[in-house]
Parts: structure tokens; C-alpha cells; sequence
């Protein structure tokens, strides 16, 4: 164990970590099903004062910053050194579940705690954030409060409005008591962290089949969303001969197929999924005349991402227009994957093997608010398994042995951290 | 050309038929797109009132029924002899064309101008409808005018409430100024009828791409609708792996293309169609945990129709289930093939024959006020081309001159018509 002075940082306390956990479940939305938390909702402001008064029961000097983060501070003995900041988010997408995210927030206060009783003080300072807003969102803008820090929250995303027409993210931001315009200004200086590093549950399944209880993250997934707009002819159903139509669903179906195949085929990780599709004019006896489908690629292979979305791009184009049906695909976003520091995957890795815990890499396929942590400092994460790889619903599980076990592996890689000079990206 | 002591049934008038189609084509929702006509819409309402001054103007004696057919008679010589009932419909679909129903009703009216302007008196009593509500609606009641004179429409009918809530089909009814109860009530007898004929577009390509002037249909598609519920899990879009996923989309996606592949390997007509689709939640970053298309199979064969049923349900049984996919396929409704009766496909063929006519036999994939007749007497149309074989669309077309030869046809059939006896189903 990383000690210092000769002391071992102490481990996690079930009862405490329980009983956050416990609490943090406790704010959430009745109306929505599973353990939802939606950004800007009451129960997100409630849950909010919650973690700031944590944060200063644990010895933080804690405060809600003008993006909505809750950020708290403990100081180190060396002014000069930059802070290390460790955290993660507690919103959670609709019908989600009690571990995504809160486990890191939880973590790293119990990481402070623990630190405090171990009788160790850091050199560096060490801050502990619950980021606003990570989960995706109807303004389209996820990782809202570390966009924030980062300075990759921009004007043009404070304007964005949801699909249907309600107020503005810069609106609903400002209706929560936030600051839009100071948000927009607090960005911390590129390189302003010693390092950054987060627990989060795994969200997959690699974790539980390898029986591993810690995941060192390698790299966080690329996204490239794709919406595809299929243009065919509307026909009468029953007397439009089969040989003459130009079905849009039935093109858009075969894009779906086609999609699912690219992912399939993808080496190390990657992913694709058609989340969304409609046909209009949408009645029975009607053929389809235009079709939408809405699909992501995800990979940390950033070559794999640029061939997959070349091929999908010609492949759905050769299906419709076989069809005679024309089609449109027009990429949406493009976040390229993010790579964690070799730096911290080596501490972490180190940290697991002295608390005798097993360790593996694996890739992030999620996002998470580390991958704009990345422009503030050397990047890290610590995964825990999630059971049966579920996420994002109300089943989502992690044993409390394993959060314990990734709160010792925190602890411990922060102090491990502190130590280290020259970290690489 | 048949001819009564002597007389020979004058040809249709250009500029008279084409002056009703024009005013009838003006009599349209001007919100809705393409010729939109909607059955309980006050431009139909204004409609009605038009079509029965037209009756009444061409010497029939004309009223609205509780079903709101507007019904008009010419008196026979023979009261002992059953009537011959020809018409249509003038509702449309929505954002739909001039010509659908409306060259049926147009048809039937200026035939029986052309009888009294030839000086022609039948034996039998010609009756004139333009039924109420022939297209698909809300309510899921196609037909509501026929289906009422049929003793087709039923007391369940009239409970029945559109997905949104709203009146029920009853309720519509008498808020149009109808009498759903005598609606019910009014059923005339079975084999009350000499012969049903009716006029209509083709809505298919057959007849343009063969260049009959006539179509005689053989009979009428069935038509085998179903609802397919597909039940996966949902999963993190980012995390499940591909091999682990139960995508309730993609499994939807095969079963489209299932169905379409079944309409292509019909043997005769037989079409199949998926015009509906969602998946749920509906998000770029969740594999789809569910799906449901809404699809139907028409075919003038009946016993294609229970094959291609089987195989359907359990070549899409068999995909999803492939892929961890529970599916439920709900059957709708079943609506069987109508054939037309063999002497009357006989006395269109010979009047179109004696007309100097080309025609040619062909199926009707769209269903029609025809269908429910069928119970009324024997049944017969005509078909005349379809510009591109459009139908249900703004470009909906069919040259005048086609449509005055149907109704020369459609005349010279009646005429000959009332001169038979003993017609066969």
C-alpha cells in the first residue's frame, strides 16, 4: 500500500460509502421510472445541496461554480504544484440507474475522508468535482459543466433548443440559478492539472466475464452520428406492383441491417447502433415515400472510425439507390477518441496490483466528462464491473465490494500521484 | 353499341364530365395537401350537398341516408324487378388526388344523363350512391357507407375512438348530422340487387404499361394486416458489444425486409407492405430494447394469402428470435379476396367490345365500396388507367378521354345489364 510518512492510506468503510449511495438513490424523480435525475430538474437542485454539504462535512471547502458544478477544495502543503482533480457526475439519463456516475462522485469524497483519517496530506492540492450535467441531454449538449472548465462550452451551445421548442440551454441553465455567461468564462488554462483521474462503473461486460475487479481505461470511444434521410415515392399498397416501388423503409431497414454488420466486423472495440427511425407517411396502406434513421459509430480506433463511416456512407447509398430511393447521410458530430495517459494507466495498474486486486485495460465505450479533462491535464480512469454489463437502466448494478474496491484504488493512485513528477499524456 | 328499340346510349360529354371533375377537385381542404376531401370535414359536408343538386339536376330522385350515402333513383319500368346499383365515393385520402372514387360517382350521374338524353327508360329501377367514407380513417372503418347498406357496420364500429382519443366513430357520425343508430338499421336485404357495377381508376400500372382502354376486374384483394411487437433489452450504445445485444430494432429491420421479400416472390397479384415503424426509447446512445412495425399482405388469391400469412409469421418468429428477440405477431384484421361475378366481368368485356374498347382483365389491390356489395347482388368494375399507376397522391391522374370511354362502359353495361336475367356471382 502507498504510504506516507509511513502511513497506508486506510480503506474504503462500507457503512459510509453505503450509506451515500443509499441517499444519493433516495433524490430521484418518482414520475420517471428506474433512478432518474434529469439535469435542471428539482430534485437535481435538492440532490446538489446534497453533495455540497457532503463535500464540507468530508473537509472540502466546497462551492457550486457558475456552470453548476459542485466543486470542493483540499489544500495541499505545496502551493506551487498543481491540484490534482478527481470526480464525475450525478445526473442520470431517464429510467437510469444508481451507480452511473455517483460512484465516482462518492468515491472521491470518500477518497478525502479516508485520506484525512489516514493522517495523510498531499503536496498537491486535490479537488473533488460533481460536473453538471454529463448524461445526453434534449439540448444536445452532454458533459455541460466539464465543457465548462475545459472551455469547450461555447456560445452556440448556450442557443440550442430542444426538439420541441422549449427554452434554450443558456435559458434553462440561467432557470436553474447557473450563470450562462460566467459559465462560458471560467475555463480553466490548458495543462492546469497535475493529473485528472475518475471512477466509474464499467457500463459493459468485460470486467464480470474476466472476473477482474478493476479496469484500467486505455481510451474513451470516438463518436460519429449519422442522421440518414431516405427519399422514395409514396404508392397505394395494395396496387403498386412490388417491381415498381421505391420503398424509403425498406431502404432504411437495409441501412439498419448495414449498420449493425459494420460494427460487428469492427476490430478491438467498436460499436454501431441504429437508435432511431421513422417512415412517413405512416399508415398501412401507404408504401413508405421517405424514411429517417438516426446511428452512431463508436470505436477508440480512430482509423477504424474514418474506414467504417467511409464504407457505411457508400454502402447505404448502393442499397437505396438499387431501390431508387435517394439518400442523404449527413454526419452530426464527430468526437474523436481519447486516449488515456500512459502515465496514469501505469499508476493505477500499480496501485491495483499493491492492494492485491486484479487488473486488466479496457476500452471506454461510453463518454464520460474525463474525455475534456484531457485538455486540463494527464487523463485517467478506473473502471468497476457492472453486472451483467447493463447501463443506463434501472437494473444497472455494482456489487458495494467493487465500488469499495475502486474507491482503495482511487485513494491509492491519488497519493501514488501526488508523489510523481512529469506525468505523460 | 346496345341500343333500346333502336336507340343507342349517347357518348359521354367532354366538357360536361370535365366540369364536374373540376368542381368536385375545388371542393377540397385547402390545409391538408394534394385534392384532401376528409369523411366528417365540412368541405365534404359542402361536398355532399353539391353531389345531391348534381343528382337531382340529372332527374333522379335524391336524398341523403342515415348514413349519409348520398342516394339517388331512377324509376325502372318494372317495379317487380330488382334495382342496379352503381357509385363510388368522393372522400379522399389525405394530401390525395382528384380522381379516386370520384370518376365512379361523376360516372354514374353522367350515365344517367346519357340515358335520358338517348331517350333510354329501363326496366329495372338504376339507383345512383356516392357512399360515405370509403378510405381508411381514424377510426380503422373503412367503408362506413357501404359497409352500413351491406348490414356490415356494426354497433362495435361505432364504439371505436382514433389513437388519439377523440369522438368516436358514432359520435363523428352524428356530429356530421348522421343517425348512427338507423345507420346500424338500414341494411337492405340480401340479393336485394339486379347487379352492383362500379367505375373506378385503377390506382395500378397495368393498364397504362398494356394500353387497354378498360380494365375488368376479377376481383378484389384480401387483405391480411398485422401488428409485430418485438422485445429486446435495451442497452448502453457505447458499452454492450455486438454479440451481447438483443437489438429489437434491428430484429424490426429484418422482418421488413422479410415481408417485402414475400410480396416479391407472389405469384398473380399479391403485394406486401411495411407502412409503420417505431422503436423505443428512441435515442442515439441506447440499443433499442423495443420495436413494432404495422404491415399488411393483399392478394386476389386466397389461399396465397394464408401460405404467405404462415410463412411470415414464422420466418419473422425464427429472425428475431435468432437474435434473442421475443416477437409477437398480432393479426389485425383479415378482410378475404371478393371475386367479381363472372357475368358481369362478361357484360363489361362485350360492351367495352362493342364499344371498339380495348380491355383486358386485371385485380383490384385496392379495396372499394365493391367489396361489401358483393353480399347486395353480383358485382362488377371497371377500371379505367392510371397515369404512372399513382394513386392516394397529389399527382394522381387519369386522362379525360379514359375516363369518358369507362363511362361509355359503364353505360352500355348497364344498359345491358337490365336486359339480362339470371347474372351469376
Amino acid at each position: 500500500m502507498a504510504a506516507q510518512g509511513g502511513r497506508a492510506v486506510r480503506h474504503a468503510e462500507r457503512d459510509r460509502v453505503a450509506r451515500d449511495l443509499e441517499t444519493l438513490a433516495g433524490l430521484h424523480d418518482d414520475g420517471l421510472g428506474g433512478w432518474t435525475r434529469l439535469v435542471f430538474s428539482q430534485v437535481y437542485a435538492d440532490e446538489r445541496q446534497h453533495v455540497l454539504r457532503l463535500m464540507r462535512e468530508a473537509g472540502l471547502s466546497a462551492a457550486i461554480d457558475p456552470a453548476g458544478n459542485v466543486i470542493g477544495r483540499l489544500e495541499g502543503t505545496n502551493p506551487s504544484l498543481r491540484p490534482i482533480l478527481t470526480g464525475s457526475h450525478t445526473d442520470t439519463v431517464r429510467n437510469g440507474g444508481r451507480f452511473d456516475g455517483v460512484v465516482g462522485v462518492v468515491g472521491a469524497i470518500e477518497t478525502v475522508r479516508l485520506l484525512r483519517a489516514s493522517g495523510i496530506v498531499l503536496e498537491h492540492d486535490l479537488i473533488v468535482a460533481d460536473f453538471l450535467g454529463e448524461e445526453a441531454n434534449p439540448w444536445g449538449v452532454s458533459c455541460i459543466g466539464s465543457r465548462s472548465i475545459s472551455g469547450r462550452l461555447t456560445a452556440e451551445h448556450l442557443e440550442l433548443r430542444p426538439a420541441d421548442g422549449g427554452p434554450s440551454l443558456g435559458e434553462a441553465m440561467a432557470g436553474f440559478g447557473l450563470d450562462p455567461a460566467a459559465a462560458l468564462g471560467q475555463a480553466w488554462r490548458r495543462d492546469a492539472l497535475h493529473a485528472y483521474i475518475e471512477l466509474h462503473i464499467e457500463q459493459g461486460p468485460m470486467l464480470e466475464r474476466s472476473g477482474s475487479a478493476i479496469g484500467v481505461v486505455t481510451a474513451i470511444a470516438g463518436i460519429d452520428r449519422l442522421l440518414a434521410r431516405f427519399e422514395g415515392r409514396p404508392d397505394h399498397a395494395g396496387t403498386a406492383a412490388m417491381g415498381d416501388r421505391r420503398d424509403a423503409l425498406a431502404a432504411a431497414a437495409e441501412a439498419v441491417l448495414t449498420i449493425e454488420r459494420e460494427g460487428c466486423g469492427a476490430p478491438v472495440h467498436g460499436v454501431s447502433t441504429t437508435g432511431m427511425i421513422d417512415a412517413q407517411p405512416g399508415s398501412f396502406n401507404v408504401v413508405p415515400g421517405s424514411a429517417r434513421i438516426w446511428a452512431e459509430l463508436r470505436s477508440v480506433d480512430e482509423r477504424w472510425l474514418g474506414e467504417a463511416r467511409r464504407r457505411l456512407a457508400r454502402e447505404i447509398a448502393a442499397g437505396a439507390n438499387a431501390r431508387g430511393v435517394e439518400v442523404d447521410v449527413e454526419w452530426l458530430n464527430d468526437q474523436p477518441p481519447v486516449q488515456a495517459s500512459r502515465s496514469l494507466q501505469d499508476h493505477i495498474a500499480r496501485s491495483a496490483g499493491r492492494l492485491d486486486l486484479g487488473w486488466e485495460p479496457v476500452p471506454s465505450g461510453a463518454g464520460h466528462d474525463a474525455a475534456h479533462m484531457d485538455v486540463l491535464g494527464p487523463m485517467g480512469m478506473v473502471f468497476v464491473p457492472s453486472a451483467g454489463g447493463r447501463s443506463h437502466v434501472p437494473e444497472e448494478h455494482t456489487d458495494l465490494g467493487d465500488i469499495l474496491h475502486g474507491i482503495d484504488v482511487l485513494a491509492e493512485t491519488i497519493v501514488s500521484l501526488d508523489r510523481a513528477s512529469a506525468l505523460v499524456r
